[in-house]
């Protein structure tokens, strides 16, 4: 077994503490990571938040980058050295109908999380990547193109691939009119890959002061949901909606603005959700849902992030600071992603 | 004013009696059609059964056949003789998007229904095509494609357009798993449609006693929807499930069966429903609905049904007998479509 320094909480409310833990000696088909940043996203308090014994110890942490320090012998696609990234998906069966369509993170046995999962092949508790190593499995490690400030690609992992797979699935281009609800973690990116993809991008919020955020980040619009009127002006004009907001809310007054034939694609694990039927029937439209993405389309996201200068707008934070940002993240202050930078653990 | 014998109920609970009623004089854009049959559609008892004085009288009907008998001066596209089909929209505002993108059915400013609804020049209530002859704008009449029986051709203007919709819009072609649910008049029409787009067809039903007629009408499979395991055994198959069932019911059961990237779509009014947004994240299904059909589509479907020898099944009755078909299809007694003879009114 290998070494590695890992921030971990042992039981349902306990603080991250700085231990060692192990991580399983490479496989032929694994390749060794240091991991240099790694994004807090919302998950993480969720997993720390959990009231279950049998869900700990949990190293949080599943969207991260760093460097192969070390491959098994079967691995060809990587060399020691090379810049990669993982996601929140370590391993799949391969072999059900939506591994073999490329989407591995619907995978009918389920996917391997990076944390909180069971190996498929030893049955041992994943480890997320609040650590200075992880060993993954090949295929769920992806080339990370260069000229890419490491530290905000790292959300692209997850927040970013989150908002990808929806604008692929939905043929977001030149001409498409996309709607982005909420302006966070998942939104804010959201936003600049539906700009670099052409599209003509609206964003809802409740806040009128992230007006000028939303421009920045590329929005061509902005509409202040609670404002009925400005709600009404756009009624029918959004070809997507992506829905980024995890509070429960109500999806009617957006299901108003999508298009004839268009869809609300809603992101947020709302849970049990209530819909009028009558409000996707005027103008045929589509609810759904998604979240996480495949290997095929998680490598197309970053080589689309390197040709266009993409990445996450992050604040970074040393390691030793995980717990400020994980509270800082509870109360949503945060613009727009927290990296925790762990070159400072060995 | 032109005078027409019709079924008419003049307030709540009352029955249908055979009256007199008073077509408007023809518009330039007007033309007569002597109705020869008309559908019994759901719709007609539920607008039979209103509590409100004000939604009366009622004269039901909007899926009927029948001939040209006079037509306005500016009227170029039919000629008196012509056999024609009207459905469950005689007008809409032409200058929304909806209207413009050719789906009148979702007009912005609500289409003009055939009965129930207001014309938009004069503000009279329109009365049904229980009747022996209507008088409707032009570009809500459609040609009827010669050869068919112009008895099961009437229900394809209700029941055939608002399943044929969604086959279209869904893109349902050789290839394409299609599922059904429910045999009713929208679903066995469904049936007959998927099968000819040269999709393969699946037929829910809880009455296993229907899977000898699901089959004759080009069913390929047959599933009994309370068979957990047969359910089970279709899970992520079906790229899109056109649910015609009106009473609630649980959509989640369904949505199970629905491929990656697939839609439901609910075609039964069902109100208000409650969906686990986890299913539709799991392979990214969409929730959709939709009902009716704009002019395009909707003369789209007839000559497709021409080209193919597509109509509905039917119970043809003499107008006389409307009470008996109302009483009937109230408690589902029908096969599937029942039709009125209304040539026996003068």
């Amino acid at each position: 077994m290998r070494s590695t320094t890992a921030y971990q909480a042992t039981t349902p409310g306990s603080t991250l503490e700085r231990v060692t833990i192990e991580r399983r000696d490479l496989r032929s088909d694994d390749v060794a990571v240091r991991v240099t940043h790694c994004g807090v996203c919302h998950s993480d308090l969720h997993a720390l938040g959990a009231s279950e014994s049998s869900a700990f110890p949990v190293v949080p942490g599943h969207e991260f980058v760093g460097e192969v320090t070390a491959i098994g012998a079967a691995v060809t696609a990587f060399a020691v050295g090379d810049p990669v990234a993982v996601g929140n998906i370590v391993d799949s069966c391969g072999s059900c109908p939506m591994c073999r369509a490329g989407q591995e993170n619907f995978c009918q046995e389920f996917p391997t999380l990076t944390y909180g999962g069971r190996d498929r092949l030893d049955g041992t508790l994943t480890h997320g990547a609040y650590a200075a190593e992880y060993v993954v499995r090949d295929r769920f490690v992806y080339h990370r193109p260069p000229g890419l400030d490491p530290a905000a690609v790292a959300p692209l992992m997850c927040a970013g691939i989150t908002v990808w797979e929806p604008l692929r699935r939905w043929q977001v281009g030149p001409g498409t009119r996309v709607g982005v609800v909420g302006l966070g973690g998942l939104g804010h990116v959201a936003v600049k890959l539906a700009h670099a993809l052409g599209a003509e991008v609206t964003v809802f919020t409740t806040s009128p002061s992230k007006s000028e955020d939303a421009r920045e980040l590329g929005a061509h619009h902005v509409v202040v949901s609670t404002d009925e009127a400005a709600m009404a002006a756009v009624a029918n004009s959004h070809d997507l909606l992506i829905d980024t907001v995890s509070a429960a809310h109500d999806l009617t007054p957006y299901l108003a603005t999508v298009a004839l034939d268009g869809t609300l694609c809603s992101l947020g694990h709302l849970g049990t959700v209530t819909i009028e039927t009558m409000a996707l029937l005027v103008g045929r439209k589509s609810l759904s849902s998604g979240g996480s993405g495949g290997r095929p389309a998680t490598q197309d996201l970053l080589d689309f992030c390197g040709r266009h200068g993409i990445t996450a707008d992050v604040e970074v934070l040393p390691s030793s600071a995980v717990a400020t940002a994980l509270d800082r993240l509870a109360r949503n202050d945060v613009r727009y992603r927290f990296v925790l930078d762990l070159t400072d653990l060995s």
